[in-house]
C-alpha cells in the first residue's frame, strides 16, 4: 500500500469512523455470539500473497465488527466506562501516524514535554498537592505494582532489588475487603505472597473501617511482621465506596506506613470541587493513581500515576545501559525509568486534545450531567416497591436488585437477578454488569459513558421493569 | 465536538497523515531542540474554557512537531526500528474509533478470538512448534517479566504467589553480558534480587559461551542455590549476536532449567525460511517473545509471547473477583489473566491487517531486502582502511567505528566516535545510536525502516565519510 492508497483508505475510514460513532446506538451494545464464532470465521493460515485493503476492510465489517462489544454505546453500563471522545480519536490518529516510541526524551523530546506539562496540568484539575510528580502508565494494575515495589525498595534501602526478598521480614499490605484484585496480583507479582494481605473489614457503606486497619497493623506488629502499605479506594470497583482517607493516612503517619490510593475510576470525579471533600488526608499519601482513560474521554490506555518521592521510583526501576545513555540524562525525564515496560506510545497527545477540546468547565458539565442521570436512576429504584438499592451511590453507579414481594430466599433472589441480568444483556440493548455485596448478588449500572443521555437511563430502567414484570409472570404460571 | 465536525475533522487528518508519510524525507530524523524547549511553549494551566480544533492542531503542527523526532523517517537508524506501516495505521485508526477493552472475552469477543488465530499465523510464520500459545503482550519487557514470573511460581509449586519469597531457596537466573537490561529489571521486580544474576560471558561473536553457562550453573549448585531460569536471546541489543539455543537447550534439560527466549527484534527474521537454523534446540524452550512492532510493520506496542505449558502462565496470574466472572470462562480465553495489566487495547487488528495487506511473501521480500541493504553497507566499511566492523552482522545491524590511521589510543578512538555521532545526528539528515562492545564505542546502524532503500543508505555512508574527514582535517589542523 503506497501513500497514494493510503490516503484514499485514510478518508474511507474517516467515513467509517464518523458513520459509526453516529450510528452506535443500532449495534447490540454486547453481540449475540457464541464461544469459537468468530474463530471459525478467520483462516487458520496467513496468506502467502497480499491481500486487497477493501477486502481486508469488508471481512472488518462482517466478521470482526458483530463479534464486538461495543463501549461507546450509551448504553455500555457495565464494569466501569472506558469514555472515548472525538478529540481523543484525533489524537490517537496522530500517535499512529508518528508512530514515535517514547522511551527516552532523545526518541522524542515533544513527548516527553507534553506528557510533563499535562500530569501538571491533570494534578491541579484534580486537586492534588504541588508535591506530586506525574507520568502515564498504561493501567492502574502496573501503577499499583510500581507503588508497591517502590515501597518494597525504600523500606529495604533499595536492598530488595539487589539482595532479593530471602531474609528479609515479612512485609505486610493492607487493604478493605472491597479493593480491586490488582492489589491481590501486585503484591504476588512483587514475590511478597498474597497471604501477606490484611483485607480490613468494611462498613455498611462498604468503606474500609479504620479501626480494622489500626487492629490488623497491631496484631502484625505483635507478631513481628513488618507493616509496608496501605491501599486504601477511592471508589471501589463494586459499589464506589469511599475510604476514609483522613483517618486512614493519620493511622499510616503514626506508624509510618507507605500510603497508596487507588482512585482509578473516581478520581475523574475530583474535577468537580464539590468531590473533593474525598481527598481530605492527601498530605499523608505517597503514591495515587486515576484512569483518564475510564471516564475522562480519553481512550485506554492512560492511567496517570502520581508520586511524592520521584526519586524513589526512578531508583526502583532505572537501569543505564550503555545503548540507552545520552548526555542529556541529567536535564530530562526519561520515562522509561519511571514504570515497568521499556517501550512507550505518545499518550499525553490524547490528554491534551481532550482537555484542551472540553476545557475544564466543559469536563464538568459532562460529569455533573452523569452524577444527575445516576440520582434520578437511584430515586426510580427507591421509590419502586420491587427493586431496592444494595449501597451507597456517591458517584455515578447504583448497585441495586429486583426484590419481587413474597420472595425472601437469599439464594432465590441471587438467582433470579443472575436470570434478570442475563436476559437483559441478551437483549443487546443494554450492558450490564454484577458484582456481590456481602453475598447477595448485585446488578451494577454505570452512567459514564461519553453519549449517555437521560433517555438512556429512562430506557434502560423501561426494560428492566418490563424483563421483571415478565419474569414474575412466568413465576406465576410456571410450565 | 459532535460527529460531523469530528468527520470533518478525521479527513483533514487522513490528508495530514498522508502528507506526513510523503514528506517524512523533508523532516529531521532527530529534532534540534534543548531540554525544556517544547514546554516552555506550553501553558502553565489546563484551559477552562473549549478551545477549537483547528486552534489545537496548528499547535500540534507548531509546537509538538518540531519536537518530534521521527521514527518513520527511513534514516532513523538509530536503535532498533519501530516500523510502522500504512495498513496498520488504518487499523490502528479503527481501534481507536471502536475503543473496546479487551480485557476478557466478553468485553469483546471478536478481539479475543483474532487475537488466537493471529497468535497461531505468527507462530506458524516463525517456525514455531505448535506446542506453544502465544498472546500479546505490551513489550518484551513484560513478557520476559511474565516468564520469569512463571518459573518462580513453578518451580515452587506455586507457593511464592501466596507465602512470598521468604524463606525460600536462593533462585538464580542466567544470560549473557550483552543480555538486555530488561531480564535485570524482571529479576528485581519478581523479588529475586538482581545478585542472583550470572552473566555468562560471550564468545569473540558476542553470543554466550555455553561452557560459561555450564560452570556458572554448575557453580551456583555447589553453594546449593537453585538455579531457577535461564534467559537465551537471539539477537542482542548491542550487536544482534545470536546466543547458541541447541547447546543451551541441551544445559536447560539437563539440570531441569526453565529456558525464555528473548527474540524482541530478530524474531521477525524467522519468517525468512534461511533464518530458521537459529531455532534449532527450540524444544528445550518454555517460553519466547517477539515484537512485531519493531521489524515487522506493526505499530507499537505488540509484542509477541509464546508458552509451552498455557495453563501454569494463567494460574501464575489468574485472580477472579465477582466482577469479572462470566459464564463462558472455561470454554474461552480472558486474556486479562495471562498477563500483568488488566485493561487491553484491541492489538490483533493490526497484526491482521499487516499480514494480509503484504501476504507472507510481502514482508519476506521486504525483510530481504533491509538485509541486502545492510550486507552492502558492512561491504563498504569493510572495503574502507579508516573504518572497520566491530561485531559479525547476522541481520540488518552494523556495528563500527572510524578508525582513523596513526590513532590507536582506544581513549582516542572512543571519544572521536562519541564526536562523530554527535556530529551527524546534529545535521537531522539520519539518527544513529551507539553501544559498548568490550569497551569500544561502537557506532550502530540499523536498516529496518518500513521505507528504507539503499539510497538513504547510500547517503548514510557518504555522509559519515564526509563528517569523518571533517573531523579528520580539524585534527590535521588544530586551532
Amino acid at each position: 500500500m503506497d501513500t497514494s492508497e493510503f490516503r484514499k483508505f485514510a478518508h474511507e475510514l474517516a467515513d467509517w469512523m464518523a458513520d459509526y460513532l453516529e450510528q452506535i446506538e443500532s449495534y447490540p451494545v454486547k453481540p449475540a455470539v457464541q464461544p469459537g464464532e468468530i474463530r471459525q470465521k478467520l483462516p487458520d493460515h496467513a496468506p502467502g500473497q497480499p491481500e486487497s485493503f477493501p477486502e481486508i476492510f469488508s471481512d472488518f465489517r462482517e466478521i470482526i465488527l458483530p463479534g464486538m462489544t461495543h463501549w461507546q454505546h450509551p448504553s455500555f453500563f457495565a464494569y466501569f466506562p472506558a469514555n472515548s471522545s472525538p478529540p481523543s480519536v484525533l489524537a490517537e490518529m496522530l500517535t499512529a501516524a508518528l508512530a514515535a516510541q517514547c522511551m527516552i526524551w532523545q526518541t522524542s523530546p515533544a513527548a516527553t514535554e507534553l506528557e510533563e506539562v499535562m500530569m501538571r496540568w491533570l494534578a491541579e484539575m484534580i486537586g492534588l498537592p504541588d508535591s506530586f510528580t506525574g507520568v502515564i502508565q498504561d493501567t492502574a494494575s502496573t501503577a499499583t505494582l510500581c507503588s508497591l515495589l517502590t515501597a518494597r525498595e525504600k523500606i529495604s534501602s533499595f536492598g530488595i532489588n539487589h539482595s532479593g526478598l530471602q531474609g528479609q521480614p515479612r512485609y505486610i499490605v493492607y487493604c478493605s475487603e472491597q479493593t480491586h484484585s490488582s492489589i491481590d496480583k501486585a503484591v504476588r507479582i512483587a514475590g511478597l505472597g498474597s497471604d501477606q494481605i490484611r483485607k480490613a473489614a468494611v462498613d455498611e457503606a462498604f468503606a474500609m473501617r479504620p479501626s480494622a486497619l489500626r487492629e490488623a497493623i497491631e496484631t502484625d506488629l505483635e507478631r513481628g511482621y513488618t507493616p509496608l502499605a496501605v491501599v486504601a479506594t477511592l471508589g471501589t470497583t463494586g459499589s464506589t465506596a469511599i475510604d476514609p482517607l483522613e483517618e486512614i493516612g493519620n493511622i499510616c503517619r503514626k506508624y509510618g506506613i507507605w500510603l497508596h490510593v487507588d482512585a482509578a475510576f473516581a478520581g475523574t470525579a475530583l474535577l468537580l470541587p464539590e468531590m473533593r471533600s474525598m481527598l481530605a488526608g492527601i498530605e499523608a499519601v505517597d503514591t495515587f493513581v486515576f484512569n483518564p482513560h475510564k471516564w475522562m474521554f480519553t481512550n485506554f490506555d492512560c492511567s496517570a500515576y502520581f508520586v511524592r518521592d520521584k526519586e524513589a521510583l526512578i531508583r526502583t526501576f532505572e537501569i543505564l545501559p550503555e545503548y540507552l545513555k545520552t548526555k542529556e540524562a541529567d536535564r530530562v525525564n526519561n520515562y522509561r525509568d519511571w514504570g515497568i515496560a521499556l517501550g512507550r506510545r505518545f499518550r499525553a497527545l490524547k490528554l491534551w486534545f481532550v482537555i484542551r477540546s472540553y476545557g475544564v468547565e466543559g469536563l464538568r458539565s459532562k460529569l455533573r450531567n452523569h452524577l444527575e442521570i445516576a440520582r434520578w436512576f437511584a430515586k426510580q429504584v427507591e421509590a419502586h416497591p420491587e427493586f431496592e438499592q444494595l449501597a451507597p451511590a456517591p458517584f455515578n453507579l447504583i448497585c441495586f436488585r429486583w426484590h419481587p414481594s413474597g420472595v425472601e430466599d437469599p439464594e432465590t433472589l441471587n438467582r433470579l437477578n443472575a436470570e434478570l441480568l442475563e436476559r437483559l444483556n441478551r437483549t443487546g440493548k443494554m450492558f450490564l454488569s454484577h458484582t456481590r455485596l456481602k453475598e447477595v448478588y448485585t446488578i451494577r449500572i454505570v452512567f459514564g459513558q461519553t453519549y449517555v443521555e437521560k433517555r438512556h437511563a429512562e430506557q434502560a430502567w423501561q426494560l428492566i421493569r418490563h424483563e421483571a414484570h415478565r419474569m414474575q409472570r412466568e413465576l406465576d404460571s410456571p410450565g
